[in-house]
């Protein structure tokens, strides 16, 4: 399968750099028939988009998305979706050093090292960019997934940036997007976050982040044993966001420190089927579904771009400073909340439409 | 792609249960000329087996590996090699509770949910029993590697069971095959790991586990940009192993609590090249190799069989107990050492491909 | 996709050599529940053994499959189905001269010239013994396709073996199973036809032949617009198939010679729906089903493998005269039959389950 | 696999209906630094192009391909190219009748059968106006394969239309460009085409056509054993062409009249390796190319969109009668001239790009 597809039967490539004429996202796969417009998918860009607020960057791109294909009449045909987003802030600059230059942290050694050629742009196919496609993919699974499993329910949110970790006897779900940084806590939690950001930034500096996606209402059965697992896909598709570095499932890297006894999420009998103790597992036991909460959390690194000098070198071999001057997250972790979120819709969509693919209805009973 | 194949274009399909005739590998795309032979896969399979030592299950497979297709005289075909793993310690029992009776932490109740069936005889499809026919595929992409970049080195190791860490400080990579844990310390450390695990058999409990892989001598350029990314087809690997619950890249999960001065690796000027202050970023920018140590870690749950009953329900939704009885390995994390050092090796071999399938002698240098 | 796979969702993976331990197909996305035992796969492979008869060669392999996972008490559990079917009749024997010379007409040379080695044994992979494992998994597709769409029939029958034709004005459906050649006529026409093939083989010649397979009762509506179009598959299939060199679907080659106003198919209301005047679309339009009987036609060049001697040349580039002998038979198209029925039924079902995956109940209706 | 994708490597995945906002195509897996630019595209576009000459429609479409990523400076970077064409000429027109009816022959009915919709605009997705994208990918492969095997060389042309034939033992390979039918004859056989063609226009009938494709310099050993043979993928990528009902590799369907002695390519060594004594084969062997020309052909049904009335239904299930006016080419074929060449392109490139990835220089040697 080519690397830069996602998923099996909803499967979504997306395209373009960032300072290109446009980017996009071909959609492959989605049923026929889901009510979709542009105005549906541009909700979620608006979420991701930067310059919204003085925690991102200042570019100020709209971000409209454009639906070329496989809408008609407000309807999905069942045939390619093509979404394109025009890229119209391209400030025209001189790149000579930068072209010349690779940023430590950055994928511009390695695609030279790889392609024998970058397109040097605000780095070009690797830039954050293209995450505002995969937003535009997962705003059409999430209307797909609407028509299939009302009531189904997927949000992220931050859980910790640098120093900063979110107050989890405090949750607040609907909390959430009432502040810049997607916490599920109240605003005195979100002023704190603020100051800190802001002291980093003065500092020209940048922070990591960790973010949590939850989904709510998740069929149990879906999934797969092996190498299709629901968590290798979500992990997956977590991992193919920029900058991150880890993933977890439930537990995550935790469980290494657990003995069984804890761990177990112990059976009851519910009134409408199993429930369980416990949700150490995050929803997901041997690749499939359990029907409790899908769990997923995720670290990104500190921005590589930032206005302290740091060392590397130029292409003819010779050593430099470097200095990434322009618009730039002090914490992409914000931004990644939406694309996260839209990753989970993807692979959910997909693995609900693999299940009814593969194995119809035949799921077992219980009581 | 199918939800049973793992990688790009060495591909490689495991099949069969714990408790049938057989299972084994399906591996697709291995260059031709490549020498395998049953003895080279065995030597790996050996590694894997459980009765080695008093710390894995007593279970006695020989684990032998026949090659059934794809290698003549000694040497890959180019065309599909099937590996095959004989069953040969099936004893006869009765299964009739524990046919009906789904063990908390087990795949029994999704498996049951998604297909309305399943082959409950020591986990069926479910088993870790199926991580020896990617053993025996690891075994050959080991071979294929080889030939493509001699000294490209795979070796995984614990680092985490449980209350047990092992001493950063005296790392010693010789010792890893020294000692039942596969840790890289001396017979002391390995003496107070014993120790613990064995109480915590005797308490009828399991712990879990915290396993890191490294491929050393990778070629920088390999990988791809987004969706096919080195680090995000790592995950998916790590990810696909029974028990996993995290997996992390360089920094992993603590990359949340730095910031972009710490995080940082800068570059100089080697004689053979670009070299790196640090590697934080665990040998990957971009989706794509350094040259650096590519370092990747997971965490494995403690098993969920344990002597210690745990609440659980039946098929016909009645409360029950369960009690796993019979030959589980207190810590499974031991035996995930040479199945992750395995699917490293697939991922490895199958973006070496790749990448002269793309794009052939392209790479860009430096100096 | 994998060169050595076919399918998009019920998937279908063949290895193993000739002469070498065994041969199989790895059968991934079949759904559960499926009532499959070795028994069943039997009579599909029964039907294409060599030895059967004497049109064709006198090979005494029993050709029996085993099961070796994904079945559990004799239904399919979703997981890989593992097929195998052992070499049990392997002559040893002198292969020197074979080695080193290429028979015209085989893939000796072509095998040499891609990989630098070959299993020159009977010809290794690309022996048309490979089809029998094909045979073995549309056994599987059929039971599948049983249970989805009873009454869903597939059955091929030659059309033309060298200067013999059938009498369509004599079609009988019904005597098909009745001769040695799968011909739809009576016994009078089986006669005339194994006369032929008789004086052919004494000639120390073969020939070709045009086999015809047809699938009634396919629901309308099944198929996928361009590239997974159901007749860019069923083309696929066949042509895959060893010796195949040409391909129709419907009216096929001959489509180039008639005017628009004689291939249109009208269509009328019936009483259960659409109905049509004639069948020139061969029951496809824009690669969808319509409902009426899906036909396919193809050509397999005469077998290479004659007593004639053929001039030819070795590795080392000498030149030679190449007589071959051993178990051939004149004419390949007869056991192409149940290859293509196979393949039909792989495709018939893949097309049926991804039209649940992907489209759910979405049909439109008609009146 | 994708039913929207065509190729392993080098993956084409075209969108878009004829009377949307464009139509386009993702080309993905083509290597890097292969000089590539909107004017080298738009050649293959112009030679397709409706409105060049009175055998063709009238639509007055510019058919201006734009690209949209994955090239910089003017050559490919090794990620997705996006092309896409805008549809300029969407004249405004009233659809009522059309949008209720099913043109016999045409994909209206099945694909209302299956979506239960459809853009009844032209055609929509099933539209010919979907092979402009294939051509602009095609364009992309030619580039790609001019800088892996220079002087590898694909030309198309008409072999037949009705009645008209061309005269091979008149064959001139220069003559194609020279006349409106592609042709390898003289202008006085192309005049012949002409009347022909306008008598059945003005007859408000159509006609069916047969085209073959040569490609010259394909080096011997590209092409795969079972599944991805290079004519299984090359049956697959003419049939996936509209209109097109059958296809032919060498012999084609003829082979089944030939005896093994009359089809025998004897083998000779030349002055440069392996000479042939006939080309039977058309150039592929066991699925991998023998270096000889590779020789496909196909027939295309005629145009289903005629003046003079045929019989069909409405949505409703009352009966009608169709008369379909509009722009419509009286025989398809002219323009799946540069369509079948831009997927031989694509085949081509895919398979040398395989042959890499899979086997690297492990070639075998002959004299």
């Amino acid at each position: 399968m080519s690397v830069n597809t996602f998923g099996h039967l909803f499967r979504v490539t997306t395209w373009g750099e960032s300072h290109g004429p446009a980017l996009g996202a071909t959609v492959d796969g989605c049923p026929p028939n889901v009510p979709v417009t542009a105005e549906m998918l541009q909700v979620w860009l608006d979420k991701r988009r930067p310059g919204q607020n003085k925690n991102t960057t200042q570019r100020n791109e709209p971000d409209a998305v454009k639906i070329l294909s496989g809408v008609f009449e407000d309807k999905t045909t069942g045939t390619p979706i093509q979404l394109m987003i025009e890229n119209t802030d391209q400030r025209s600059r001189d790149y000579g050093e930068i072209s010349q230059t690779f940023r430590p942290g950055h994928a511009d050694i390695t695609y030279h090292l790889k392609y024998g050629n970058r397109d040097y742009r605000g780095g070009g196919r690797s830039s954050a960019r293209e995450t505002a496609a995969r937003v535009a993919a997962g705003g059409v699974a999430r209307e797909a997934i609407k028509a299939l499993v009302p009531g189904l329910e997927i949000k992220g949110y931050m859980t910790r940036m640098g120093d900063m970790e979110i107050d989890r006897a405090a949750f607040d779900w609907d909390a959430i997007e009432q502040n810049d940084f997607w916490i599920p806590n109240g605003p005195d939690k979100a002023a704190e976050w603020e100051a800190y950001l802001q002291s980093l930034r003065k500092a020209h500096d940048s922070v990591g982040a960790e973010i949590e996606v939850v989904a709510r209402g998740v069929p149990a059965g879906i999934g797969a044993p092996v190498y299709g697992k629901l968590d290798t896909d979500l992990a997956a598709a977590m991992m193919s966001i920029n900058a991150v570095k880890g993933v977890e499932i439930g537990e995550g890297m935790a469980a290494a420190r657990l003995k069984g006894t804890e761990n177990a999420d112990e059976i009851y009998m519910g009134a409408n089927g199993p429930e369980y103790s416990s949700n150490h597992a995050g929803g997901i036991l041997g690749g499939i579904s359990t029907g409790q909460d899908v769990v997923v959390r995720f670290a990104v690194k500190p921005t590589s771009s930032i206005l302290t000098p740091r060392k590397s070198i130029r292409i003819d071999g010779t050593e430099t400073e470097v200095i990434t001057k322009g618009r730039h997250d002090p914490c992409v972790g914000i931004r990644a909340v939406p694309v996260a979120e839209a990753m989970m819709a993807c692979v959910i969509l997909d693995h609900l439409l693999l299940h009814r693919g593969q194995i119809g209805e035949n799921q077992g009973t219980i009581g």
